[in-house]
């Protein structure tokens, strides 16, 4: 079997996530469809992460497994022939030989996450359902001193939902960056991995620090209670991006 | 009557242009139908300028009358509440008082327009409908020199579309640049006014020369003809931003 590795952008708007699951649309799914419509085989593609519904993608990567040697050329058009505007394209395919022990999900070292929020006073016009859009004047300032507190290797239970399967909540952030230009705010979070609504749960807390209902002592507080009921709201699905994956 | 200037953002997908029609969803529409809910009064809304189907604006500026004085917070806040999730707001209200001359297409100086391109070789998935797909690689430094001869006061017949009401195909064209950051192209033009399709018909040459099928001097022998016949394709409504206007 020769093992094909892609990259992989959608819109989680029109999608009930990545998993495939019987009688919904999901990302998983598609690219199923697509692979078995270009070769008539039935293969599973594996992400390197499960994306809710609603959560987007830039730079999600999958692989899948093929009998045969296809051209990257065929991959990439004609996978993207079948998924045409159905808000999932991929680039970059890259065929890893019969022999690649490579896995999308367990050989990645990191992941990288940007959450995107609009920040102003009038509503979202384009943008609906790709950005957190946010009313309140945001001090991104407190954010980001409130952010490097959680960098490191901590118990993250404060920002873990329930239903997360991951065996411990301890958990290594390489780092959390907040830019903001204009009205656009990105809070860019990179780890090894993440405890599920991981990002929607720093990204509430976050928000609280910046919109002054949290002080920074107050989010040191709930963060160091381990305890998922001190935390702050989910931020949105719809702001959420999955950005990078590095192996 | 007191005079209201307001500034509108508004996806063109959404909408068969600006101009009220009987029948069909129109921004002008849509607007004068939130003030009539917010103030019970029937009024006309003009804009600077009068987009196409699926022409999208940023910055477009439109004004109109009511027999009584309200806050800005009121306009504002009160016309977005009525136009919610319809794929238009409206921002920073002024009242301009009771004796205004001030009249958004007739006042305006100069107006620009921003024509947005994505151009890489996977389709588009979050950015349908708001950029002009192209996944030939395009020359933007040729394109700007073309743009370049454009500069000043001419005869831009090439680039008229039938039905343009104008009096005469002279205009003046103030300046365009060309930026690209990553896939992203941004062609940005600045006149006192435009004929009819005038941007779209010079972004469809700019592209016949950045793909390759026109030289410079193919782009000057269209320009210097002063025949819609000698010109190239009509790039498509989904890349037009109606940016600014200055008064």
């Amino acid at each position: 079997m020769y093992r094909y590795k892609i990259n992989v952008e959608y819109d989680g708007s029109k999608f009930s996530g990545w998993q495939k699951q019987s009688g919904a649309l999901t990302i998983q799914g598609a690219i199923e469809e697509a692979i078995e419509k270009l070769t008539q085989i039935k293969t599973e593609v594996v992400g390197a992460g499960r994306t809710d519904s609603g959560v987007h993608a830039i730079g999600q990567v999958a692989h899948f497994d093929l009998p045969k040697e296809l051209t990257m050329r065929v991959i990439n058009q004609g996978l993207n022939y079948y998924l045409k505007h159905c808000g999932v394209c991929v680039y970059g395919a890259e065929c890893l030989g019969e022999n690649s022990n490579f896995h999308a999900r367990f050989s990645a070292k990191q992941r990288t996450y940007i959450y995107k929020i609009i920040n102003r006073d009038y509503p979202l016009t384009f943008e609906e359902n790709l950005y957190w859009f946010i009313p309140k004047d945001l001090d991104v300032v407190k954010m980001q001193e409130s952010a490097n507190i959680l960098i490191g290797t901590n118990d993250l239970s404060t920002f873990r939902a329930s239903g997360c399967q991951a065996l411990s909540p301890i958990k290594t952030i390489n780092a959390i960056s907040i830019e903001k230009i204009n009205s656009y705010i990105n809070i860019i979070i990179s780890a090894p991995s993440f405890l599920y609504h991981q990002v929607r749960n720093i990204v509430g807390a976050l928000y609280f620090v910046g919109c002054g209902k949290w002080s920074i002592a107050d989010f040191t507080y709930a963060f160091k209670s381990c305890d998922r009921t001190k935390g702050a709201i989910t931020a949105p699905a719809c702001g959420l991006y999955f950005y990078q994956v590095e192996y």
